[in-house]
């Protein structure tokens, strides 16, 4: 026979939950997917002869979540994660490590009569704030991050001075709209105190955002590093952090055959295809 | 031959724009999506021979919007649709009518150092404003609304009192989640004023958003129905409503096989099947 | 107070299941998304005032489809559909009408050893079969379809003579590529036989597909016109055919700047704009 | 200056592209999706300084694919990403290294009279093929694949023995649905021919659609394993195969609380959560 296994993993993907906190003057709403997946040497004896004996079904992981979920508090995704993790390493024998997701989907307050509700509320945006935590070799690891945390700015974005050859039509430009969708994962440094992980998120994104608003951008590549380097200064906390910026093209209209001409105001976003720049940036 | 053209249209669909103004202190960002339709007798001969000599082309239709767009200051969409809609039916003696269907996404300001920043901008969520405007018989109709403005409120929602037979397996309950995607779209009161339809629409929102918040819901249908009531009242120039609310279930946990207890705190958000209720108010 | 209820409906949407019919030589499986949608004066009473006493819950609607689903034999969804509008109306005195819409996704058998597999399965293309059945003044009608019914032909479409004006600037072509994704809902004559329902669709269905192929094509609506036609002419039960033909556009790649020539050879696919063309036919 | 940029890449993704190759009997159709992205040392400089100057605008990229499509039959995609990553390393001196990922969506002749359509085209599935192909170190690799192969069997599926513990809710069964949409790469032994592509790629696929039906399966996890191990028994120039295999859910309907029982023959497809299995398996 000439097969072997040499990586496997499995879990329960996907588990959608809502958790409601009733304080007497406000109610708190959380909503997050959590993925879960489970590693160990003694999972392979059900891929080789079909022996389930060792497998935690993924229902019974589902049901933990749901469980866990009751009885923490959830103050952030990172604590729940850590909880998530412990559980099933401490569990099972058979679980040599565990990894676990979670997105979380924003929620606001309604605000009626200029005051936020206490208990009504509307969808934010497409972004998630996320986070990855892992047990690896007895300790458990914390990755933190957001996706689909869509800017655009209209100015102080040019792109000039790259190769022109046989192949280039692009026209260079000093004033282009610069919009992307910026997805960006971080590695905590390890043994950080177990509060405050909203706080440190919320320093990193904030920093983010400040840097893309108020760089002048020679290249996206020149942007996304900025933003980087403003994090590893800002946030002591944070080690390494890996920035992914596809473009969310906004052509301008070709107005020239139309007896006009373009100005910098009227542009066509399109979807396909998209330039895509990603690095990691760590400390020296 | 026994076949008969009885109804036929056609158009551009999904013409996106960007529209950027670029004043001293801030540049304005809009972003639309337009479909326009057009209707005609004269069109059938392309149906029956492929007579094409009084067909617009829907790519001359796309490059008009953008003319359009660049000409027109683009204050709200509702402006913006009777501009492209006066233009087909005076422009081609073969347009009867015109539709527009034009769909605005939300960009917000970035704050930075605690203040909106003058060019750089962050994605709303999927709410959609939208707008309707038809050319029929010699004037311009007005139709607005907002589409995936999607609510939750945490208490105040009940559903009690329902048929019960042998179909019926759904418990009653005093305390529910409510969850919905509200679609609305309204009519307007013809001959209003050329400015304000941002501030009409604006209107109809907070009005549809404060009922749901303060409602003490008995049932899906009679929110719904106040919040249309509520629209009719606080909103003069608007002359009947339709409202659609899809449910967005969020489920209860069963705890009780893992011999627990849910208490109004952990539920399940699930997409099928939902419940989708919708109805259309006007004045008596 | 100045509101009115002119219009109301609710249902159930996107039931979703599977049924596995078990015969000794080969398993059959039907994969089907189900909406019911009730209507009836009675129901007016939750809106105005929260009396829930005649409603039907949506969840119940949901059993009732399952029900039936296990003892109905479904060979057809129109079959189905029928059962299913005949059940509320049948059942619920304050259900005045019913309607049901089904679509059903198709499931091909896996070929090993150049045989169709008894129960392996594998999924088909995104196109829906789909049935609209109801149940209105004491009779039920039947209309049927498709949608994303996605063709493309590699020649025999030409699109000259049309309006050449300023907002004009797509040349004329005499061979271009004609992409599109099909949908169709045909109305069948009343008092059909009750079963013949599958023969039906496919005959309409194929009619379809082999005009698109063969058609020298003038203009997208020639062709739609032409499709309609031969469907009242191959298929007396069908009394008046819609027809909807978005384009989904191959734009040939510009080469010129490059020093190259577009050939008929490489065309970009684009999703956005584009063109829109429907009509209903009847016969005469 | 506390950063430093330790990894980055960039590229164009999702050039779409149609070629049509028009022979007398017959066209020819293929249409793609493909990302390009490069990797060099030098590109560190737009990162740190904004200097453009080694920088192939990704606009390039995208003329280059075009360029290229033209120029090369396509006989296979793993042929022609064999020749994007060669032009790329071969033409900039500052590209070490460069991948492309290639996407063909499949399209099937339409049978008019019996016979497959000399050029009209009907769309397949939602089933990618697909090829990862990479320059390192002076030698091509090829990767090959496909993905949302979406298979279902109704029977030959059990599950059952698993751990059994308070978190435990779900019922043992030696018969259920199972279904899954399978993604599969695969490396390929390196310096094979450069014709075959074709035939690797359906030998491989076809291998794993027939263990996936006639398997009788303990767990998912037994299956995949099975199908991997018969790939690399019977396909020689497959060196590895990772496969994804996650769970499409179709869980029985619970009748008992209206009094029916559930007799395998009426299921809930769900798509959240889902059980998520995936292997790498390799020759000894």
């Amino acid at each position: 026979m000439p097969a072997k296994l040499v990586h496997h993993a499995y879990g329960k993907f996907d588990v959608r939950l809502t958790k409601v906190s009733r304080h007497p003057d406000r109610h708190e709403l959380k909503e997050l997917s959590v993925d879960v997946q489970l590693y160990g040497d003694d999972f392979a004896a059900t891929y080789l002869t079909g022996d389930n004996s060792k497998v935690v079904a993924t229902d019974s992981m589902k049901n933990t979540v749901y469980v866990l979920a009751k009885r923490h508090p959830i103050d952030s995704i990172d604590d729940f994660g850590a909880e998530l993790v412990r559980h099933f390493v401490g569990t099972y024998a058979q679980v040599s490590s565990a990894e676990v997701w979670i997105k979380q989907r924003a929620w606001q307050r309604i605000t009626t009569n200029g005051k936020p509700h206490r208990h009504a509320f509307v969808a934010g945006s497409d972004e998630l704030r996320t986070c990855s935590v892992g047990y690896v070799h007895g300790g458990v690891t914390h990755h933190a991050g957001f996706e689909n945390l869509v800017v655009l700015k209209t100015t102080d974005s040019a792109f000039t001075g790259y190769v022109r050859d046989e192949y280039t039509t692009l026209p260079e430009t000093l004033d282009r709209i610069f919009a992307t969708s910026v997805k960006a994962t971080w590695t905590y440094e390890p043994e950080l105190p177990a509060d405050g992980w909203n706080e440190r998120f919320t320093a990193v994104r904030q920093t983010m955002l400040d840097v893309f608003a108020d760089h002048k951008s020679l290249s996206v590549q020149q942007t996304l590093y900025a933003m980087g380097e403003a994090v590893l200064d800002a946030c002591p906390h944070v080690r390494l952090i890996r920035i992914e910026m596809p473009n969310q093209h906004r052509i301008p209209f070709n107005f020239e055959p139309l007896g006009l001409k373009f100005e910098n105001d009227v542009y066509v976003p399109t979807e396909q295809p998209y330039g895509f720049i990603h690095a990691t940036i760590t400390r020296e």
